[in-house]
């Protein structure tokens, strides 16, 4: 096997706990650095040049769009004051602050509405697919994004916190309605190597015709078992309502994460900012 | 300016029809293909290695996921009855049924529920944000998936036609509560170079700070005059309805595809599957 080979090989098996027959292609490295993926929170203290930024949006925004739509928006935050406020407001991720750099992925329906007023024809199609599709394109761009970044050596961490109070997210940034923030992205040097995040098995996920989870439970068991062994959870999650587990892993974690509510008026600031969600 | 830097810019001046300043990085290779982007809808006659689509499977798997929750999964199509019902289903995509490959994205949102039942811990957050999450999480597996897809020199099209008739799509391909259908991806050897899609400039779609489309009019106008010189529309939708225009471009185009309802009843169909979507 070739060493782009071999690296896949090695990353996916980190990765999901299984061999994979890497087939002879054309851009094993590409998938080398893919399948290499890993979230990276802390940053080597230099900036990250502004025509870079520019340069990775444009590419991002070459992804495929839904209907060639193009319902995706970057906004690249620079300035110290807005930061100050979307760092204060993403608070339990303090890599925020540390970012270099931070973008806010945002889906945009209001061209489309523009459009069509602009021909004088009636936008037929105002329920749950509008809300829907702009914010796939969000993640087709994102997803976009941090391929092109670690591509270029940076390192970048995904920060949903920003819809946590979207309303004032969207203020701050003179979002428009029908213009709301899907994720924000720190961008950064790297100060580590950081390390592969373990997944659950493909036999899970990866489906042939029908839908087939096997025995969910027992896949699920075996996985926290193998994400325990090398990448063990360094603290439990209100230990204070649910007591400290011994076997605590990442289902437990996911469990415990979703049962506080998050983002409950979500829906109703997506309302307000005048989507149907029918 | 390096070769790969030279792609770079000149992918980027097609689609944007913008001068980047390219700056000195590492991966320009990667970044000059994904500038270079184009969906693909005629295919050679030879088949895609089921080896190959597993591995580009676990590729965009290793993708950034929400909160760690890995809510999205792949269908891959292999079985010619399936295949034929969604090549009907899909109808007016006839490059659906010319792709030798063909796999469905899904959101799933049924494992979370799972785990929360596994540690029972109430799930405190099944409102929007939960179908929003498991959405765009199959939207950044998607990208991932493209980009892998055409570094190994693939090409794809996707297909959110898939999602006309969710119900019977999520009945064939035995997908239980909490799953959906986001897009059908075609897949294949090109059979023809292609060529990229013109963009809306950037200066609509990237903001510095504040969201800032200027004169949104006059941008949409220049746009459509630029992709008609060099990809104009070769048939105007619904003539029936709108007549023939003289400047028919893609603001029009758009306008006319979404005077139509489409996938009205998405809304009832995610309801009906269980999700919320106060």
């Amino acid at each position: 096997m070739t060493d782009a080979g071999s690296k896949l090989a090695a990353a996916l098996a980190e990765r999901f706990g299984e061999d994979f027959a890497i087939p002879q292609t054309a851009g094993l490295d590409a998938l080398a650095r893919m399948a290499d993926h890993r979230s990276m929170r802390a940053y080597a203290p230099r900036e990250v040049p502004a025509s870079l930024i520019r340069t990775l949006c444009a590419v991002a925004l070459s992804a495929p769009t839904k209907s060639d739509l193009q319902q995706a928006d970057i906004v690249i935050v620079s300035d110290p004051t807005v930061r100050a406020k979307l760092d204060e407001w993403c608070g339990e991720n303090p890599w925020v602050k540390a970012a270099p750099a931070f973008l806010v992925f945002c889906a945009n329906n209001r061209r489309q509405l523009r459009i069509h007023e602009r021909h004088a024809i009636a936008f037929a199609n105002d329920h749950l697919d509008a809300f829907f599709n702009a914010a796939v394109d969000a993640g087709i761009v994102l997803s976009a994004f941090v391929t092109a970044a670690e591509a270029a050596g940076l390192g970048t961490c995904p920060i949903s916190a920003i819809r946590n109070r979207a309303a004032d997210v969207s203020a701050l940034l003179g979002l428009p309605d029908r213009v709301f923030p899907v994720a924000g992205l720190c961008v950064g040097w790297p100060a580590h190597p950081g390390g592969i995040s373990p997944r659950l098995p493909t036999g899970l996920r990866v489906h042939e015709n029908r839908y087939d989870e096997g025995d969910l439970d027992a896949a699920i068991a075996a996985y926290d078992e193998r994400r325990n062994r090398t990448r063990p959870f360094a603290k439990q999650r209100d230990p204070a309502r649910f007591g400290t587990s011994p076997a605590y892993g990442w289902s437990q974690d996911k469990a415990r994460q979703y049962a506080a509510p998050e983002r409950a008026d979500f829906g109703a600031y997506i309302r307000k900012i005048g989507f149907r969600l029918d």
